[in-house]
Parts: structure tokens; C-alpha cells; sequence
């Protein structure tokens, strides 16, 4: 299967350079008969969007996105669906210094090292300008899992630098730039990053994504695991360095009687496996987290090399991100939502429609 | 694909349950011309075994493997190698009052779930003994990655509870049952994994694997990055709960300034990506660590229900792990080896095979 | 993917050689809960086997099979199911003097060309006892086909050299040792292969299979048709040449006023599209034949060269089939249920169970 | 895998409806440094275009082709390229009173029993217009094949209705609008077609591909074998009811004695298994036919049903093709061109670069 593609049952393929003509997506395997128009791509679009607050980067798309085939009279058909948006600012001239220079941190190197040529405006492929499509594969997915199974999928950011939320309120999510769910630090924040802003340099960022209402059942062991496709998934995002599951890291100095979740007629005691076992879900809230590596495009200089060999001396001009953990949250949350539905349809592929199976409670028939 | 396959070009197929027949594996595509005889796999399987030593569980296998297909006069032939063990302790009945109870912690709950239908001897198809097949599977990569590339797979236990090594020396670590890196230390581990045995409990581990040798230009951006695909390998392991690439999660707090690594003309001067930049290998080593959850079969009572619904007590009997951690070393190195492997395939066939290429240093032509 | 893996949900993998230990597969993907004995495979590997009568190469195989995994209680649980079979007839030394030696019209060349490396032994990898496993993994798909959605695959012989049926029955089919529909010609093809054996030559076949119940909506456009499945794995098939949906080549020759199948509110008023149209079943038969070559394994002597690029004559010593199609009824049908139970669990995971649609028969609500 | 994706190293994702804003595609998978130009995709865009001539249908696309991605500075980078046509030609009030219609013979009914829905419009995603992107993506293909083997693909038209050339010459086919090989005929095949035209009614035809300089070594047993894969390309392709390799059907009235091609320290000495044994090219010239049924869109009234399952008379206005079998020679070039290309990556990923591993030719070192 292309590299460029995810996804068994539900797939997305992705193409496009950061200053390319073009970024797009095919989308196949929906099932028929979904409501989609181009404005539901909107709100994640603006959520994800470089430059939507003064805290990342202020390149600015207009991203509108055109349906280009699979929907019909406002429905889908079943057929692939391909979704396009033209790349309207594309100032490849501030990167046309760093055609023959390696930028620490960057994809730069390992492409040019891979493939003997590269597309150096803007990133190229590696730019998280890619990750758009993510963001509107999965408004597709996001409203198939709401509507056919009640699943939810949010994300919030959970650490930068070395702060954390000292409060969680899911509705202070979305009410401020930072998807950050304690209303009351919003203005430290601000002043952490503005001063991170001013030193020229960046921090890493901790972002949490949640899905409620998944079913038990999905996942395929051994090699379709749902935390393992998650992980796949999750870490395939540009600067992620680290994907948990659950309690994640925390089980290593755990005890067995405090990490396993205990189980009693009216349900799980906790939720230390992140509502996986043996990579099937529990019916608990899927949990995962991930790390973001600090950007490395910064205005302190660093040491690198150029074509040459030659060392030089690398400053990143032009736009600059803080913390680019801030706008990855609606990354993340596609992420795991396109590995729900796929998991989905494939749960059903091999045990039946879920609506057709009775209910699976112990002590209930079934 | 097969949900029990894993790898695109190199592919290992698993099948078996803990106490049916036999467990074994089909590997498919690998080279022609590799000179393999069973008992290279006798190695790598005995330092994954149950019961290798008194600090793990005691079950013993003689796994004695046996080379089905594949191989004519002790060469590969480019046709699929199934290796098959034939399950020689199978006492069910130690597993014979669990049928109707789902153990906290364990896939009991969730295979039920999903297919309405399990096999509960010894965790069937969820036990860890389906990864000796990845650890024989693995024995293969290995050898073709140094054979024709120098590329040596190895690791060692990072963690165990809240212990850490205080010391590092690649030399100790094959020379105690822990995989533990620092040679003092090991009789303070026994005390600790005796103390913790005697309590009935578990804890964690953190098991870390350093791939050295791996040439540039391995991974294929975006969804079959080489991070992305380790995230996944390593996340299928029993009781994974994160992964994490190079700096993991330490990169949340770390400054962009001090996590990108520099580059001079002699080279990298750190190596905070873990060896891989935009899905793809830098050259450096590449390094992978993951977290073990502690493991939920302790003989700590804890609150269940079984398939009637009822509120149950689940002690396990017979075999205890202290820490499953302490045997998952091997495994977490077959998993990256056979990833780097197939990766390997997968670049000499888009981008034609190494020796062909003309060296890619900076400063030289090519 | 593996190319000694096929289908997509429902995934076989073989693996083995003519000659070495053991042959064996892996079907993944089953739905949980479906009844299997090892008896239940012995009629179609019967129906398959070599020695079956003295009009089919003499060997003879036991073709004991052994179910190693996935089946718990006498049920499929869901996981992957193995099959083995091992190979006690291994009159190697028959082959002793074909190792230099390239047989004309067999692999022999192209895979020592390929892979620089070969297994001589009976044809190895390439020889069509691989087809066995194949037969093995259908006897599952042909069950849940029937079970489930009341499917039957059946095939018949229908031209060996230029001899065609003059009558069919299908009731004769299975009361005679050629899968030929006119009992009243059993005698004739009898004189016929015996005077083929005595000439020390072969000739071709054609096969025909037919699937009855198929509902209409299985089969995925566009590169996941249902008839191009059913071609690849049909001229996956040892010694097959052609395949043909429907009228198939007598299409060319046809007007478009008699091809087209016309429709009436008491269904189509002919068949000649073979029950697909666009890749996808209409709900009528779906009707697949093939071509074999006839076997290059004759007592005529033939040219040839051996590995010192000497000319050489080679003679097909031991046994000799006079027509291989006269055993490759068994093996189309396997194919042809194998690919029908894959498109039938991906048509679910789509657009949903069968059972949970209402019917949609034009002139009805749904 | 999306069933709208083919391919395994070189992959290929067509998206987009008759009728829609554009039709696309994606290759991914393309090694990195082919030089690549809009330009070039001009000529086979041609070849096949509807209305090339009045033979064939008389819609007229002006099928000006974008590159979207994947090329830099005229060469190709090794990430996917996008490739995008806009539909200009939409005239869908031909189609409107077919929305309530089964066509005989076309996919209309399937795709409404699979999906409960469909795209009326000049067939939609079943239309023959996807097969635009087919032609477009093995431009690349053929590129490569050529630059890199020295491999040429090329087809003819080699039967329509009864008429079959008397006379066989290359440099006729590309001379005369019906891709035939012998040009004495072309004065009787325009009339042929011509009082086919006024009948109102069609003819099939059959088409046959040849690649010359296809090195021994392509194609992966089992089920990955060349022939089984060319077998799927081309059946997928629209209107084709049969495929053949080499000698294909008639090789069932062949002797063993006549049909084995003989080698000779020279070569081969006939090409009756059309170039590929095993599954595997012998490296003689790969031959693939097609038959390619004649459409049902035709004057001539036929029986259907409506969706109201009343019986209704159909018959096609507007556009009216003969016989759609003499713009297939293009197609069934670019679905033997990409499968070759995908199978020679395949080939050097396996067994190294065809560059690197000495000659393989009986009686010479290697």
C-alpha cells in the first residue's frame, strides 16, 4: 500500500508540497448516504489553521476546500471522495536560501539522504501543511462516528513546556487559543508564550485526545490492535515524539493491584488502560497522548551544513511557531477519529453490524 | 490485510493460541540466498523463554522450532519460511475456572465482546507466548540487517518500577536475567523483583532498543514513517502502553534550541530525534523506548464479574509474573528489527538498492 | 502484502513446496462462531487429490489435515485458523536429475532467473500442490457462504482438448472422475485420456464454475471489481492461460442487442454478463471459466538447456498427466468462494449487513 | 486497501465522476529523478480520447492535464504525484431521464443495489471517463520502463465483431484510427463500422498488448504472479469479459508436445505461455488479449425496469460508440505498463537491483 495512503477499510491518501500548485485528499470506503457538505470543513479547518491567533504562525490560507467526486446531490455515494484546496500563499522566496542548507531538526536532510532531490519551499512534503487534509479527512469521519455510533473524539492541550493545567473543564477547551481546559491560566499562558516568542526559541507541548462512546469490540489483534494503529497514526503526525496510551508511561512505576482496571456490575472502577485491552476497546473513553518536539525552526542560531559540506549557521526568517503542540490538538483528534471509523467498519466486516448483535452484557442473554 | 500480518515487503504472519497445538508464523519476502539453519533460533528464543530464570514465570517450553518451508540446503529461496513450535505444557486446567470470568487488566472481557466467543486457556490467542513467534520471525531480520547492511539490533531493560540504572554498559546487559544495563545493581534487582514476588503484586518496566548502523534515507513519509511504523510494532506487544522515538516525552519540556540536533561537517552532535527526522533515518542510531504496564495476573484479589454478571474475586493461580517487562527485551528488538528490515526492502525498491547509490555526504559528489 | 497472502478481509496465506516437510495455510479474518471439524475438509481435498483415479498423476497423498489454531470447542473463534498438512510421499530422488536441468514449460527457469536459487524437489514451491491448501481454506469460505447467505460454488469440466459436453446435468458432475456434465460421454473421454496416456502426451482443459445465490452489491469499483478479483485469483492457478466472465471471448463476436441482458419486473431475460456488471454481482449466477495449458510434463521428449547452457533432451520420467484440468475443478471453485466471501465481508463493512437492508427490489421501498 | 488504489509499490488512486468537477489521480510510489513534463502526457491522452475520430463516440474533453505534486523543477521527488483534469464537457441533461432507468447492460442497477444510491450522470463513477486517469498515470509508467529496462508496451485492435486482420505490421497500428495492424483493411473496417453505426447497434472486439524487453524475473508466486496480476488490471478495466496470456482458450485444444515452448542454447522457440511462466516473465515479449463486450448504450430499444420496478423501453440518446473496443488498445496498454512497473520495484526490492546482479543466462557465471 502507498505510504501516502492510511487507513484498511477507510483510507485517505494524501498529496501535496507546502508550495506546491495543490494539497488534496482522496478519502474511499465511506459508506453511502452521509450528509456532507464543503461548509462542515470549516470549523476544523479554522481550528487547525496556521495563523489562527497571534501564538502560531502567521501564514494565513484561506482554505476553502472543493469536493471534487464521491458526493451527490449532498450525499455520498460510496465512491471516493477527493478533496482539494489550492495553496494561495505560497512566498517560496523566503525559503530560497535554505535550498542548499540542511536545517537542524528538519526533514531536510533525511529527504534530500532518501531521495537525492528535494522540493526545499517551505518544507516541501515534511510541512505540516499536509496535516490540513488529515483535518478534513476527518470531518468525514468525525460526523460518521456522531451520527452511526454516538462516539465524540476532543482534544485538549494537556502540558507546554513544563506547564500544566492545574484545573479541567472541557468546556474552556475551545474557548480560548490554546485548546487549553483551565480557563483561569489562559493569561499566564499567554505571557509564557509571548515571552518565549521574544527569546526566539520553542518548547514542546503534551496534547490529550478523548473519544467517548466508543462500543467494546473494536480493534483487531495481534498486528491491528487499536492502541497499535493509534500509535501509528498519532506518531505519523510532524514533530511527535511519543504516544501513551492510558496511564502511558505512568504504568512503568505502577503496581498490578493500582494499574488494572477493576470491573463491577455497574462498570470499570478506573480507566488506567485507556479503554484498550489487548487492543480491542472496553467501552470506556479512549485515551491517548502525545509529545511534540519543540520546533526547530527558531530564530536562535544553530550549527549546520550545506551542500557543500561546509559548516553555516542556520536562522529560521520569516515565520516563526512558539510551540506548534498549540494548533496540533485538531491534528491529533483526526488522527484518532479516522483510526475509530476504520476500526469500525472493520469490526463489522468480521462480527456484524453492531446493531444487529445483541447486546453483549454479562449476565444478560446474548 | 490480515489483521495477524504484519510488514509490507517482509511480512510475518502469526498464528496459535497459548495451549492449542502450536504456535508458529509465515515470513514472507524475505531475500534469496541467506544461509539459515533452526538452530540460529535457539539464541534469541531462550532469552525471551518463560521461565528463563526464577524471576520470571516458571512455565517452561522447549520451543525446539521447526523450519517448514522455504529454505532448500540450508538457504532461503525466496519463498515463505513457516517456523512452527509444537505447545508442549498445556495444563488448561489451571485456566479451567476462569471460563466464565473476566480477569481485570486482561483482553477476557474485550475478546468476548467482540466475537461473542473465546478460547480461555491461558489467554488463548491474547498470550504473550503468540511473541515468541515475532522473536523467531525476528532471528531472520536480524541476521539479513548485518549481513548486508551491519545494522545490530539490541536492548535492554531502562526501568523497573521506580528503579533506574545508575551506570550503563552495553557489556552487562546480556550477563544477568534482567537485561539490565548496570552490573552493580543486579543484586539489589533481585531483592527488589524477590520482595515484590512475595507480595503478590507487579509493577512495570521500561524496556529501551538502539538500532546502530542504520544507513540515512530508511522510512517512507507520511503514513509509513519509520517512527510511525515502530510506534505501531512496539505498541502490539502485550501490556505496551507508550512509545516513545529519541527523546520521547522528555521533548515537552525541552527548548527547540537544545533539542534539534546541530550538525557539523563530522557529523550530528546529539542524537534528540532518536535517529529519524520526518519519518526517515538520519544515520544516527535510532532509538525506541516503550513502557510495560505491570501485569494484571497477581495474586493481589481484585474485584470482577463473570459472564452472569455477577460480582467475582479473581486471585491468580499457578505462574505470577513479578514484572512481564523483564522478558519483553528480545521482543522489543525483534519488533524493530523487522521493521528496519522491511523498510530496508522498501527503499532499495523505490530508490534502488545502497551499493548503488553513490555516498550521500555533504561536500562529495553524489 | 505478502504475495503468498490473498484476499483482503478474508486472507489466505499458504506457504510450502511440493517436496519439503509440510504444506499449510493461514485464514484470517473468519467470522467468530462458525462450526468446523477437520472431517469437513476431507470430501473437496478428496475431490482434488492427486491418485484420485488412474486418469490423474498417481501420487497419493493422505492429506491428513490438522487444524492448529482458531478453532475452540469445535467453533472459529475469530482468530487466525492454520492448517497443516505434511507431506509423507516425497519420492525426491525422481527428481534428482532435473536440479540442471530446465523442464520446458514449467517455472524451473523463471524462478532460477528470479531468485538465482530453486528448490528442485517435485517443482518445489511452483508445483501444484500448493493448490491443496487452497481447496482447504475454500471448504471454510463454501460453508459460511452457504450458511450465511445461502451460496453455492460449483464447477464442472467443460472441454478437455476439443471434446465438449453435448448434454449438461449437473446432477452428473460429481458421478464421474472428470467433473463432466454428460453422463452419457463418460465412456468416450475414458478411450479418449487413455489414448492421450499411451501417446505420451497432454492436452488442455476448460473449466467452468458457477456460483448460485450471490446477492446482488457484492464486488468493490474500481480496482476491486469483483470480476477482476475472481481473474486474478483464477489465473493464480497453476497452468491457466485465460478466464472468461460470462460469454467472456464470445463477447467480440456478439451484438450489443443480443449481449446486454434485458431486464423485466420477473428479472433479467439472460445471462451472458456472468452475474457482474460494473464489478459488482447483480443477483443472477455469477459464471467464471478458465483455460489450462496442457501439462508440459509429458514422455515426449522436448529440448531444453541445463545450467551450463548445453542443450539437453528432457523426458518426464514417473508420473505423467495426461490433462491437469481434469483435477483443477476443486480448485476453481476454491478460488472462486474464496473471493466471493472476501467481497461478501467488505460489501458488510461498508454498507452494512445484508440482514439489516431492506430488500431493494425496484417497485419495493427501500 | 482502497479499491479505488492498485498497485503495491507503484500505486495508483483514481478518483472523480463522468459528470463531476474533474477526475484525478494519485502515483505514489515513483522512484525520485524522472524527468516529467505536462507535455507528455498529451499524446496517450489522444490516443485514447473519446472523440478522436468519428469512430468513436463524439464527446470532445479537452483534457488538459495538471501536475499537482510530486515534481520539482521538472523531476520527480519520490512523493505522490497528483495529477488533475477538470471536466469541461458536462452536458447532464442527456442523462436526466435515466435517473429513474436501469440500463441494460451498464452498472446502473448494481451500483444501486450496492449502495442505495448513485450518480446518474453519464454513468458516474462506472463511466469509462475514469479510465482517463489510467492512460495518464502509465505515462509515467511507460517513461520509466523505458528509460530504466528498455521496456516498450504497445497494443493493437486484433478482432471487431467477425473482422480479423489478414496482415500483422506495427508501423500500420498507430496509422489508422482503429489501431489495426494491417492497412490494406482500414477502407473495409470504417464501412464495417459505419453500417454498424446506422444499425443503431454494436460489436466487441478484442484487443492485445505486447511488451518487448521485459527482463526475465518479474512477477511473485503465489498470488502475485504476473499473469494473475495483469489478469485483474485488464479485467478491471470496462466492458472486458475475458483475458488470455499467450496461447490463452486456444491453448485447450493444444498437445503438451506442441504448446511447451521448447529452449534452445539460443532461446525459446515459440511463445505459446506469453512471455510468463510460473508467474514469473521467461523474458520473452509478455502478451495479454482482452475481450471487450459491445456496449448496450445503443439504438436498438431494450427491456428494463424502472425504479418503480414498472417495465420500461430504453434507448440511448445522444452519444452512440459502436464499438468502445477501438479506443481500449491505450487502456490495456496503461493497465500492462503499470503492473509491470509495480512488479519490476516489487522485483528489485526482493532480489536487488536488476543492475547489480550478473547476467543470469544458462552457461555463464551468475
Amino acid at each position: 500500500m502507498s505510504s501516502n495512503t492510511f487507513g484498511k477499510l477507510l483510507s485517505v491518501t494524501t498529496f501535496g508540497e507546502s508550495h506546491g500548485p495543490a494539497i488534496g485528499c482522496v478519502v474511499d470506503g465511506c459508506p453511502p448516504g452521509l450528509a456532507l457538505a464543503p461548509e462542515e470543513f470549516r470549523d476544523d479547518l479554522e481550528r487547525r489553521a496556521t495563523g489562527r491567533s497571534r501564538w502560531t504562525s502567521q501564514r494565513r490560507e484561506a482554505d476553502d476546500i472543493e469536493i471534487l467526486s464521491g458526493v451527490y446531490q449532498g450525499r455520498t455515494t460510496g465512491t471516493p471522495i477527493a478533496l482539494l484546496i489550492r495553496n494561495t500563499d505560497q512566498r517560496s522566496k523566503d525559503y530560497g536560501d535554505l535550498q542548499g542548507t540542511f536545517r537542524p531538526g528538519h526533514a531536510d536532510y533525511t529527504y534530500w539522504q532518501k531521495y537525492g532531490i528535494r522540493d526545499p519551499r517551505g518544507g516541501g512534503r515534511s510541512s505540516a501543511r499536509e496535516t490540513t487534509m488529515r483535518v478534513a479527512a476527518a470531518v468525514i469521519a468525525k460526523k460518521w462516528l456522531a451520527e452511526r455510533h454516538g462516539v465524540r473524539v476532543r482534544g485538549h492541550l494537556a502540558q507546554i513546556g513544563d506547564v500544566v493545567p492545574r484545573a479541567f473543564d472541557w468546556d474552556a477547551v475551545e474557548r480560548n487559543p490554546f485548546f487549553w481546559p483551565d480557563a483561569a491560566m489562559v493569561e499566564e499562558l499567554e505571557a509564557y508564550v509571548n515571552a518565549l516568542r521574544k527569546s526566539g526559541d520553542s518548547v514542546g507541548a503534551r496534547v490529550t485526545v478523548v473519544a467517548d462512546g466508543v462500543p467494546p469490540g473494536w480493534g483487531e489483534p495481534i498486528y491491528g490492535k487499536l492502541d497499535g494503529e493509534l500509535a501509528a497514526a498519532l506518531m505519523s503526525i510532524n514533530a511527535v515524539k511519543g504516544v501513551e496510551i492510558g496511564a502511558g508511561f505512568a504504568a512503568v512505576a505502577q503496581r498490578g493491584s493500582e494499574h488494572r482496571d477493576e470491573i463491577t456490575p455497574q462498570g470499570f472502577l478506573s480507566n488506567h488502560a485507556g479503554g484498550i485491552l489487548g487492543g480491542i476497546s472496553t467501552g470506556q473513553a479512549v485515551v491517548a497522548s502525545i509529545a511534540l518536539k519543540p520546533t526547530s525552526s527558531i530564530l536562535v542560531p544553530g550549527r549546520s551544513v550545506n551542500l557543500a559540506g561546509e559548516p553555516v549557521e542556520v536562522v529560521t526568517k520569516g515565520r516563526h511557531d512558539p510551540c506548534v503542540g498549540i494548533r496540533a490538538t485538531p491534528i491529533a483528534e483526526a488522527m484518532v477519529a479516522l483510526v475509530l471509523m476504520d476500526q469500525a467498519l472493520r469490526h463489522r466486516a468480521q462480527c456484524g453490524d453492531v446493531g444487529d448483535v445483541a447486546p453483549r452484557v454479562p449476565g444478560q442473554a446474548g
